[in-house]
């Protein structure tokens, strides 16, 4: 039998609010068993780009990484939020290893194609070449990984992905080895029937009512791509999906709170 | 018999110098056997920290790490520096994973306490506290640890340590279980007997020699701590130390460059 792993994204407004972070970081730190916790960057990324002077490009409402940003986010997210995270791990006694997914090749990736948008330093994970022995090697050593949302092109070359679209990609390369229960953590309750109220949240969503929901438009805009994620996770063989508040993680866990997406 | 294990620490100006930094790593990529790579932060956080609006605070002449400059030097050494360097050694098929002291708690440290000077979030090692098992398990998986000069107090926060006093205290720790050759690399040829003259490199070191050299003050002022370090290496079991220029690599390792450092 596999054994059982949980990879925990961590997002939203969570990362920058000191208080809500190290009251999730401390319930992390206490979830027995094998886990790996992917964060994404918050504001500061923002923040710190506008005091030096660098402006976010948007295209279509996409960023754009361009030379000065990929730089920006390699500081920040690599070293700024992922060391803070590590070290306050370490203070819960949780044996945290912070990584990107250049760090022993964890997560190799391809710069995107140019086509009508030149997303400039955004990587496109390349899934098939996602070793799962690197990963297990790190975990049964009782290492937790944290893992901060950049890949590399084996060139040399830093790249931007997705929050989101990398804790997926661990999922999915993972789910061949692992029992793996893929949980996205944020500010929200869940998914929402209506965005406006935190009570309404959905407890089971399956691909029907999804589609059902999106055509209705009876979906929050930011929340598409994370379903998306989410559904295309539970193809590859991910056991499970959960969507729901940071700062509810044990119940998350235990599947009492936020959104279980399932193929059923 | 003990396996050879070469821990190189890279500082100075080679850090800011695109193609000398790029031809150093690919000489490092290619040295075969166990190896750690310890770098320096170079001027870039200088330089950032400016942009930013960070003052750097000196008493007496030593830097003082306050509550933004330690965000900051952690973003520039931990995440900049750290995953740039780690990206371009694996281009060159080398299999690094970038690390501070606080992943996988390597490097136990305290803040220095508080005497004449406050010197703020800086980190001393606590040398007994280093698990020579942390740094086995990712060298005998074919790992090459790259560090950053970063510790932390094991309480949640990162802290701020000199990068030859982090090549200095993991070489110690792991001379228990490994041959230890310790090289400091830098932009000069190596202990100059006439800091105006690169061809005044003395090739052999002992503590004799240097502490004449030391009186008649014949010794670059900025080389002391990087020599103190190296006999204090030296007494704490370390087999080798060498001093020089990192464009010399190979012929640091095979003791035709450079100053050796010797007891005898």
């Amino acid at each position: 039998m596999k054994s059982r792993l949980l990879i925990i994204k961590i997002g939203g407004n969570i990362i920058d609010d000191e208080k809500k972070l190290s009251s999730f970081l401390k319930s992390f730190a206490a979830v027995s068993g094998k886990k790996i916790l992917v964060h994404g960057g918050g504001k500061v990324a923002t923040k710190i780009g506008e005091q030096l002077g660098i402006e976010s490009k948007y295209v279509d409402g996409r960023r754009i990484t361009d030379a000065v940003t990929i730089d920006l986010v390699t500081m920040v997210y690599g070293g700024l939020v992922n060391k803070k995270i590590v070290a306050r791990l370490q203070a819960f006694n949780c044996n945290a290893m912070g990584v990107t997914g250049a760090d022993g090749n964890l997560i190799p990736a391809t710069k995107r194609p140019v086509k009508e948008i030149d997303y400039g330093f955004v990587g496109d994970v390349l899934s098939s070449q996602i070793a799962a022995d690197g990963w297990q090697f790190l975990l049964n050593n009782n290492l937790i990984p944290v893992v901060a949302p950049l890949t590399h092109d084996g060139k040399g070359q830093i790249l931007n992905t997705n929050a989101d679209t990398i804790a997926q990609e661990i999922s999915k390369a993972l789910s061949s080895v692992y029992h793996v229960t893929l949980i996205y953590s944020f500010e929200k309750a869940g998914v929402l029937m209506n965005a406006n109220d935190d009570n309404s949240v959905i407890s089971k969503l399956n691909p029907e009512d999804y589609k059902q929901l999106k055509e209705e438009q009876n979906i929050f805009a930011g929340m598409i791509p994370k379903l998306d994620n989410a559904f295309a996770a539970l193809k590859s063989g991910v056991n499970k999906v959960i969507i729901g508040n940071a700062e509810q993680l044990n119940e998350l866990i235990a599947g009492t709170s936020g959104t279980t997406i399932t193929n059923e």
